[in-house]
């Protein structure tokens, strides 16, 4: 079931079934030469809503603009500050908070977003507590990142072995590719490629990153990878999203 | 062209040719009995990248959640306070225009969002002058709302006359149902609405619109109207993106 | 009845008649050549005393600087970003619902102002909803801008047609005369003036709008018009106050 | 010269002799049973005019809601948070400095003002410093009270002894009945009067000064000593404005 | 009693007790040549726990770091923003409030925190209020500078003169060598010191004070003086803090 | 190196050989009945003072309240809100910064606090390259946190097992028993201990977490295995600190 595509009585009658949400959170970012700046925001909300129809569960808009501040010194990118995004979330769980909501799971597609998300989710507590409003002691975020899932890490180890990296990573090509296929991405990809680097600020980050990869062959991903990946995430997903939305 | 779909060496080609780009801005709230929650967010989405096929423009990622506070007494509606979209819009544009951006153009699907837009766009410029940015003042921002194009409006009256209303419109529903026919709602609509009150806060909305809707009769609403709209729209916003992206 | 010119105890025994209060809000920023940098302040105050009289409300202090960053690069020009004056806005009114009042009538004197505060009542409604007080769902602003009043316009068609532009326009000008005779200013006005350039951030409006007139002629306002300018503002807002604080 | 009836050019005219600006800031809070609520706007700002004739400076627009949070358990006070106040005063001294102007010289009426412009100084120093902005590091700011000026004070005591009191007092209350004889107010006075107690929030402040005084006896003011308060304000501060305005 | 020398057991059932709290706040920043850039951290520190031995009160961790902007032209300086310390101070007051605490006790070592504290204190009343806190309306806060004690301040008249100055004085370096006598330094000192120039932006502040000192001779400064300022200060400080925490 | 026992001239001096800095930062919260408020602050100083003494670093001022909202339902505990803690450690680094440190390595005690340091670095070089300080592209900062050093890790296993638990550790415990052994607390431990419940907000953690402890057997810890830990943490960051320090 999605938000969007749903009325306000469909979500009334849904908050008599269950209080929790799915909120894909995404990135609008460079992924190297061949892939798409909206990655992140492309897998999360198609991993939210396949988690969603298995388990009857209500999807969110997708947040797709996150902290991807790292990435600005490369064209396209967009980001928001973390105390920006920390306002943002703060606002959506409140409103949801307000209207019945308590348990709320972030599909997440990228790794840029966690501490400010894992913060967001403190300030946020500590607000609703201070509004008082009905149900502040209940509520519950979560953070999933789709690809530290055990079962894409493994999948992605065996595909790629290192070549997998850590940033415009073939597995999430892949996973893009299966989802716009219309869109797969053709460029040269030089051997050499930027590693082991820490990530500092954005002019420092397109120094060591040349080309906006991190250790990674996004050359090696296909749409039929892409589909393998989709499913076992949608299933690790689905199973801890039900555990999440279930316990106490 | 799609932001999300394209790479960052794709926008720094585009960046070549034009130096504009267009934002759906829409929104996350109730539109009555039949109405999606999604529906600014949709028609906006559509419809700019209708104008962007026509017009050869980027479109960047769809700003989903907007300023929606009054009908935040509705399930399933999200707001960003204005003071907190400001901050985001401020953000978008400011890393655009440092990647080289100039002309920013928001098709709006919310009259909810103008304000805030507005005051957003005049906070940004004298963000970008402050930070010294090499194309600054050369920054221009405008909000296009599609229901408010001419050729629209004079559809929606002679379809609807004043059952058009001012939210839950029939013309916005018709336009979600060209979009999304698989999401075409049915629920009873009661012949009395709400009509003719002005917009306080959120409680103050559901006690003088307590179903949604205000004056409209959504129940009038086809998907074939829906494609007539959307077609007026991008026509007539196409026409003006480029007057826009081309003047001084 | 003027709030700066009562005590405490003169408010407490007004809110037991009225809940209603008028708040005018100009700007300081500049107005061509021959305009006061005061302009929209003095007409706001102006207006909104004359209003006060009229309809026995109570008129509390102008805010004499409002949002003007456009015209920030003309010297004297003193402007808040649109988030300050949000925050600015909403605090006046928490102070002033906290007392009891609940009826905010706006009279502005400067278009740049509207939008921000649309944003701020819609983020202060929010507000006052979260702290709880008593009558935070009955609290209700509304902005009347003198300059729109269809009398007001109707009479600077018909006085200075075209002539009358959108900055620096005589009508405003002939009000600041009628208000302050001793202030009246010459200066050469070029036959020439900018117009037609939408507004963006205060470099480019200072290069489209070298003088700081948009389409105006001020050099016909005489504080005669000014008189009448003023009488039929007065009328007619105080119609529309009444109304709005007799409202449900 | 007051900068609201001056035209942009006299204010780039004034820059060519001075880079000086008087800026008056009172509050808007109850001051007893016989005091104005806007007895410290009404007092800066007419002094402040006084000093401006004096020394030839410019007046800017006067700010009339300062920081009262302890005020405003009594109806009619308007308060900005200390944090909202720095945020202001650090707009208008911005917006001013990009103008030329580095010598900014408040007048105040108000003592609970007192440590948040100071605060407000310190933050602006280092924000302009941030902006680069060509004259940042001449950039000065001065809080100037009136009633502390050492002859005013010698005045008051002679007059009232410790019936002045601090707050309500009789000396400001006098000035305010020389601006405004138009606007004396009488009310009874009971011979008890709160003194002694700390200022800490505005629930305790009215239980400590129920009727608003603070160890004062308003009812000793006379408009004759209203101007002779007016006219040594004035002298005294007319000094230290022209000694702080040619200070190097 | 330290607070971080403490359970949240012991904690409880000092509450029990007592409701009063000592806050130290310093300030990391250059104290001139031979002056610990802690210095005013280290003597707010030393008192505030000697005054916590003989009233058997709590002693919270120490702000180390306040409001120095004036000092961040020389190395090693760190400072908060007003507005940011307005911040720590509410949310450090708040977290203590809803825990039991009332009376808030701050012994500073720095004159360029008392504005901002004081700003602090009132924007923390107003938002406890808000929060509608069990005791919101019984919170107090104060400032006790040792360093303005009448005990201190005679006998560092008596020892130095106009020697003592205003910043890097030898009272307050006397005090760091009796508590970090393996800390003391040597180093020339000119004859001739900065004197008498008000205190405006931190390049302004250099250039009038270039080695940091204000009218101070800190060679006359010994460990023995030391001793005899904390013995005054706490001792003041002390029968300060218990007056404070019994009263009303 | 301690910058607090520094003059200003030391830090010139100490910046011709490095532009490194180590900050402790730790937590004001409770750690259960037997460990101190002070904990981590007191694990994080002792810890990067030992540091500073191997690699001859300049310690600052240690941070000794962060984010600790999930323990603010038990009295003492003292917590910042995540954009707090944001807006302190950019302005922290943003001074040092521009006396020149470009390496800022925040040696950490408190799990509670990484998520909003990582947030913090990344909104921190963001904001140094808007300013366009000198060496803005050169600011790096890391996060060490003790607690997580592969051989302080190993021995908490092999000395406790699975009693150390995650929260009030005897590690940790341990550790301040080492520092301060005048302050070592006895108090009855039951047996059962919470464990195994993700933590939310503050009341929820409490009702999960009665006494404070997660899964942990603080009573097992002794001074002589705080030795241990101390030596271990000290030689593995000093290693990893000077790396830090030396690195590209």
């Amino acid at each position: 079931m999605l938000l969007h595509l749903s009325t306000w009585q469909d979500v009334e009658a849904y908050l008599q079934q269950s209080q929790g949400i799915i909120l894909p959170i995404g990135s609008t970012e460079q992924h190297g030469p061949t892939g798409l700046i909206g990655t992140d925001a492309i897998c999360a909300e198609a991993i939210a809503r396949g988690v969603g129809d298995v388990t009857q569960a209500i999807v969110g808009p997708t947040i797709n603009v996150g902290m991807a501040l790292h990435h600005t010194a490369f064209p396209g990118t967009i980001s928001l500050r973390p105390s920006t995004l920390i306002q943002v979330v703060q606002e959506y769980v409140t409103c949801l908070a307000k209207a019945g909501f308590t348990k709320f799971y972030f599909i997440n597609g990228h790794g840029g977003n966690i501490a400010t998300l894992k913060a967001a989710f403190s300030e946020t507590y500590a607000h609703l507590e201070d509004l008082q409003i009905a149900n502040a002691q209940r509520v519950q975020c979560q953070v999933a990142n789709w690809f530290m899932c055990g079962s894409v890490y493994k999948l992605a180890k065996e595909l790629y072995g290192n070549q997998e990296g850590s940033h415009a990573t073939p597995s999430e090509v892949a996973l893009t590719q299966y989802v716009y296929p219309e869109a797969i991405k053709q460029a040269p990809l030089s051997p050499e490629v930027g590693t082991g680097h820490r990530i500092y600020g954005a002019a420092n980050f397109r120094a060591h990153y040349p080309d906006g990869r991190m250790g990674s062959n996004p050359g090696l991903a296909t749409p039929e990878h892409g589909k393998q990946f989709y499913d076992l995430a949608v299933k690790e997903l689905s199973n801890d999203y039900l555990e999440f939305v279930n316990a106490d």
